[in-house]
């Protein structure tokens, strides 16, 4: 798992916190690595969230997904390091990361976690 | 941003207040510039509103629409800059806008909110 | 507007008022004018209602629909004006009418009213 | 309107009373006359109904159904006369008859009516 | 009607009776005779249950099913006939059997019956 | 049945037990053998569940799924142990599996069960 | 069959004779009698044709496929008679219909016939 | 495979001989034994043919194809038998017979034979 | 590969051979092993083929193809071994066969070839 | 580019050299980097071949393309790379390779190109 994402990852301000709204974002080019084979894994990631004070920043975030590219890891962990890495820096007032991961083994996986801000 | 987009926003009156009744309007015609890089970002709007007094004039709107096609801004302050300036011109009882970006670095975006009339 | 749209529209007695029961009528060949420009508009009606003691006759409703060939109109006017007529005739337990207008500066609209009867 | 549909429609006893079941038929080959132009009207009828004592036989009832090849009458009166001599022979616990007609002066009119058994 | 299923229909103990747990199957081959013809008509079956102490054994329904291949019966008969046959060996918590016949004389009709154990 | 499917299956620690969420799987390449002939059966397998304190590993899930090739078994006993086997393993807070199993004797039948944790 | 069509079909002279171009029509409310039971037979009806000196006005093709509503005829008889009689009002350089029976005897008919002209 | 056809398919003069035109049958509920195990096929049948001096019947069609109900045949001598039959009787310019036979130890099978006149 | 598949395949007498026509089969439930690994692969099998004296019996094909089930065999020695075992067992006008496998290591694989009888 | 492909990519005897036959490859798993940015690239290649004397082993073309991921190259350069590669190790009677690339500023891009051996 990267170490420490925060460098990667930039916020800007929420130029409407006064508002609940929603953003949504589709990520069909997420890869990172099988941490038994060192083989690639491929994932479309599909992010909800509803922000508070920041957004995330949309280059930072295609940075902070690529950055996964030599990283690996457990589908069950990557998802919710991703969604707790995301949460950690928007600190948004609801957040859900659904990651489905192309077939292994002959099996499809679909990974789905939900943040709640206080 | 538009620094006054009132100029170019024009309402008539609601021929029918005494009613609650919905306006629904598709604008798959959206283009602004993204701020970082200057480059062009592409998107389809959806208007959800119940009127008050005032319904919004299509062919202002269109202009008002078209005015930011050399204007820089971030998805979701464009977005909520687009429903803040409508809400402001024609007071509706409820109004929703849903913006649907097109693919950028390999994400896609949609940003939607709401406003509550009083 | 049309002035008096009564002289047109004709009802005929409900041949079963003792129960409620759904008439519900699919008109795509619905045209006015644009009120600012006199450029034809097109609409796809569809019209729902639970009659009471009258029904609205088909072919008076087919000349009225048509008699808005040469009338100029806003969108929300025209289907708050049709809604009106309708119900005033009919006097209709229940009638909603939806208009769904063609494309028009590169935006879709679609207006939505109802009517609830005594 | 058939004067007496009875002599032409038939019931068998509903083989199983004791349990509420239902029984659904579609009947795209329904035609009758327009009333003012003596015209052909065609229609897709739509019955459901759950059986009390009686069902109603099949033959019996694609005899009647053709016997208004020849009959003048309006949508709505049409739709309520069929199902009230359905419900009439087989009183049923419920019955809804829905008929959708084809479009006649450019508009599609549905007609959708309920019974409901003591 | 045949007039003892019981001898074709074979069970074999539910391996997991203390789990609430569904079993759906659908029947695309399922024909009988017209009572009042003699002509064949067509059907498709589908069953739903929750088993008790029994599952139905596949080969014995299939069979089972089969039997009625010269058997005439009207669609509402049959449909209650299948399902009391099957509940009564089967004795499930809940059973749904839906009858899909095939167009006869332009009308297509569905016969849809449950049961509910003790 | 497999006797003892533990050794197969291998977990690994959930990395996030504080957070409920949602791992679902879809097997499209299940074969086990019929009971009464010996000749293969084929199923889709979907499995849901929300780990506790375990996750299923994807190789040995796939081992365990491929054990089942020269196993006869019926549908409804071959889904619930290996629902029982997963959930033994994996203890999770939920689970549920659904077997879509290929058409044999002219019916497709579905086997779908429920586990809930403590 | 209709002894004589020719009173009901009327023609209007080609606007464009000069130019080879194509007509087509799709006709979804014909009906007719089977000729063994007596009993109402309906079809769709597709033509298409490519006119000489006259084009088939339409509202006299309403009426003369009207005129079938009590005539009873083979689905092969009928078509091959209509198609005879617009060739023979019509007199175009290639005409085509085609009728698509609905199911009888659990069997639907399609019937196509082309005419060339000189 | 049935004896003698002839004396269940009737045919009638082809009212348009001078024409060649096509005539097109989809006949979904064809079913006849399994030459090997007794058990019931089903199939879908498709029929393509131009007529000479005959048409066949469309009633005796459907008794003839029901001839088969008890009949065993493997899949390639019943297609090409009901091709000769009805060969024999219409002595048709050409004629196409594909049948289309359900699944069967899980093989889907089609023949597709075609008859030329002389 | 099956060292004798002779024992296996079956074939009856082509009832018609004085006729070409076509026979197709779709078999979805072919498994055989991987060569390398062990690990179970899958395919969907399509067969085309103009038998010549003799037709391949359904029967003895199920059991033919589930006899790879413990076979290791590349997915292109695999496609034109059974092409060549049917080709020799039937010797046919003309045969094809082309087998799409599931994906394996991201990638899926369809081999397709052809016999040409003399 | 990679400088040496052939001690990744492995072949295996072709088992059929005496037919023409074909074998298509779908890979939807291709990622390299952009020349210019250093960003990833996504795509989904497609390659047929008809192999002489050997045949590209699976696992092997899974490494060969993973070998892509740290790779920088244009995506002409790219995909006539990969032809090439495959093409010398294989040594086909025919190559065909189709590479999809991902959106990247707004413009979607597939390569195609061909090899003919001699």
């Amino acid at each position: 798992m990267p170490s420490d994402p925060s460098p990667i990852l930039e916020t800007f301000e929420n130029p409407n916190p006064e508002r609940d709204y929603t953003i949504r974002m589709e990520i069909p080019e997420f890869t990172c690595l099988c941490p038994k084979t060192g083989q690639p894994d491929f994932a479309t990631l599909k992010l909800d969230y509803i922000p508070d004070r920041y957004c995330i920043e949309l280059k930072s975030l295609k940075l902070y997904v690529g950055s996964y590219r030599d990283v690996g890891g457990f589908h069950e962990a990557v998802t919710n390091q991703i969604l707790g890495d995301l949460a950690a820096v928007a600190e948004p007032r609801y957040m859900r990361l659904t990651a489905h991961f192309n077939v292994r083994g002959g099996i499809w996986t679909t990974v789905e976690a939900e943040h709640h801000g206080q």
